[in-house]
């Protein structure tokens, strides 16, 4: 496979890029540390292979840089700790002006509500009856806890719930818009909200719409016409609720591909990005508003250290980073540095890396730097990542919601 | 996609099937229980979900069933752990005759060696001075630590920290069949096992050879002849060490989809059975001798139990079980008697089911249960495992070696 012209100027260029662009006040002091590590110090080079690391300046960057668009528009930021499950970021976020976090799951929002993160949306719903109760003590010991809801049993579920915990719990509404979770659009969306504004003990908060599919349509323009055309019938939901006197707070949605493409949107209030933060290969891919051949808003802040344990055939490296440290093998990761490399992690326990042309010769122990396929399921993979300045390690951030799936 | 009628037939009748078939001593008493557990005793159909469950019958079963065809052959059994990472499974191996396990990385098989389990033979290398240093350590405290090299200057860097730790080490040489691991067939790989059998410091104990490439190849008759012809180079290298006078006290290889083709191979001594314990979708769609439509020498005993959470389209069904809770799509996870479901876990928190016939309605809060694509990376995602007998938690298997890839 030949790589993109895009992705091989980017590869070439990456190990000089990134930092420098921001000279506000550095939020990853070594006093933030979390706990003592023997690994604090070390150079990234020397780390032991597969690690997964963040570079700190980059981090500093992607922190700062998605409210940029966005400054003067009204429209916030809500980001989605599914990308990173750690609180730390999660606080990290919040110091840079986020109204409050997403999850994905109920143990997700434990996690960071928990962990002194105490503004959490959680995007899926819970409709077991053990989730439910338990979702309810959560809301209870929690008051910036939200809940989202989609149908009209569930519902009635939380309402009985809420009731017997004693509590009012916050509920949004999740509007269908990929086939995957939600009300659909329109009447359904509205007789759902109607239910949960006069049920005594659920307050509706807002909506919340995640159009999933998208977030990596190729190119800045084609993503915003087809994000626009997406939302129509959120719109027209959001119309209908709010002339039916429904308290519209919340009208949340939007990711990373489409972060600067909201503000235009009525009533929208904030943006649930996720992947932002760290950057993977997906989304390098799609263009950005201010370069069509690599979305480049956001440094590739998240790495994963590997090391050349074969190198017996001609044209082919071989690492000890497979499945179990990348999970996806699509689009196959980038190696730092080398834009010819075409990185195949479809193997559990080896990477394959194929090549014609490579900057230097490999052998042996050398490590290598590469670029996560897709970062939410990468991360999901490792108990700590550390955080790198300079190439060291300067922080180790606990990934405190890894197999947080429930 | 149109399920294949081996899958169908399978998923139709695998809630009858299991179990039974051993009459043996249980070696899964409550005695055995690692600790207390809230989930103990509960029915599986009431666990929080994504919950990853083992069937305590069906592996039974599985424990005893590898031996079966092995019997008077001299072949014997020397189980991966990269597929289920639980010192707790290792021990139920080695007391069902196992000479000992495999290991893939050496952070993993320090967990097994400092669990209790002697024997652990480590398929891959370490290569790195740290990863080297460690390794010494561990062999000094664990005689029965076993590490492989494939190439020289490797060879040399044992040599040396097991000089400096004081110790003789013992070592095997990978042969290379997929071109991944291993030092080519042939000379390179006699002078190699020279250079480890001179080595004062390092003890050659023979030849290992793991050819993934044959393992999911469909049908038996067209495996074996693949297997045989993939193993000649390596059977040769065998006859040139041995006429050479070296130790081949171990010729170890083969997997789950070969386990009983490798008794032909002369000095062969161990077949490396990994999935073999749990099976997947991928393991049960190859074939066995005595089934060319389904791979049925074992039963399919790990499983994800997952719920529904949205049912707004028809033909559609949306779980809670998505690329976090099974990390591969390929092939497509089967949900047990619904032979007519695809499960796709593509997208990171959601399952998406697709179906034209289904055995009953569904609602949202209903739990399902599904065989995972490829069992290793989606164990590698759960801190624990539920062990389940008669539907009920019987004992829980916690996943020490959980994200152990370094
Ligand atoms: C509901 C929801 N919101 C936001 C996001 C964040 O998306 P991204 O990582 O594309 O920014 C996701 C990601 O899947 C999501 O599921
Ligand atoms: C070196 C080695 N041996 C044995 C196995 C076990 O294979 P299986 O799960 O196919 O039985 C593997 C699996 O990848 C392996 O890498």
């Amino acid at each position: 496979m030949k790589p993109s012209f895009n992705r091989r100027k980017f590869l070439q260029t990456a190990a000089l890029s990134g930092a420098g662009l921001w000279t506000g006040p550095k939020l990853l002091a070594s006093a933030d540390l979390p706990f003592s590590h023997p690994d604090l110090g070390k150079s990234k080079w020397d780390l032991d292979t597969p690690a997964l690391c963040l570079d700190l300046d980059k981090l500093d960057h992607n922190l700062k840089a998605a409210s940029i668009p966005l400054q003067g528009s009204g429209v916030g930021l809500r980001p989605h700790v599914k990308t990173h499950k750690c609180p730390d970021l999660a606080r990290m976020q919040i110091a840079h002006g986020a109204l409050g976090v997403c999850a994905a799951k109920l143990s997700e929002s434990e996690v960071m509500l928990e962990n002194g993160i105490n503004d959490v949306l959680m995007t899926g719903v819970n409709v077991t009856p053990a989730k439910i109760r338990k979702a309810m003590e959560l809301r209870k010991k929690h008051p910036g806890f939200i809940q989202a809801v989609d149908n009209p049993q569930n519902t009635r579920d939380l309402q009985e719930a809420a009731k017997a915990a004693g509590i009012v719990a916050d509920v949004v509404v999740d509007i269908d818009v990929i086939r995957r979770s939600g009300i659909p659009a329109g009447q359904p969306a509205l007789e759902l909200a109607q239910l949960v504004d006069k049920s005594p003990n659920l307050r509706f908060r807002g909506i919340l719409a995640y159009d999933g599919g998208v977030q990596h349509v190729m190119g800045h323009e084609a993503r915003k016409t087809r994000c626009l055309k997406t939302f129509e019938p959120v719109v027209d939901t959001y119309h209908l609720m709010h002339a039916a006197g429904l308290n519209m707070e919340i009208f949340s949605g939007g990711g990373t591909g489409t972060y600067d493409m909201m503000h235009g949107i009525p009533g929208f209030t904030d943006v649930q990005v996720g992947s932002y933060l760290f950057m993977d290969c997906q989304y390098l891919e799609i263009g950005g508003a201010k370069n069509e051949e690599r979305f480049d808003d956001f440094e590739a802040a998240l790495t994963v250290m590997t090391t050349v344990v074969n190198t017996n055939h001609p044209g082919r490296l071989i690492t000890d980073g497979g499945s179990k440290a990348f999970t996806l093998n699509k689009p196959t990761g980038w190696v730092i540095g080398e834009p010819d490399f075409v990185y195949n992690a479809g193997s559990d326990e080896y990477g394959t890396i194929t090549y014609n042309d490579a900057s230097r010769s490999y052998k042996v122990g050398d490590p290598l730097e590469v670029i996560v396929p897709h970062c939410d399921p990468a991360v999901n993979l490792y108990d700590i990542i550390y955080g790198i300045r300079k190439d060291r390690v300067e922080r180790i951030f606990p990934v405190l919601a890894r197999g947080k799936s429930q």
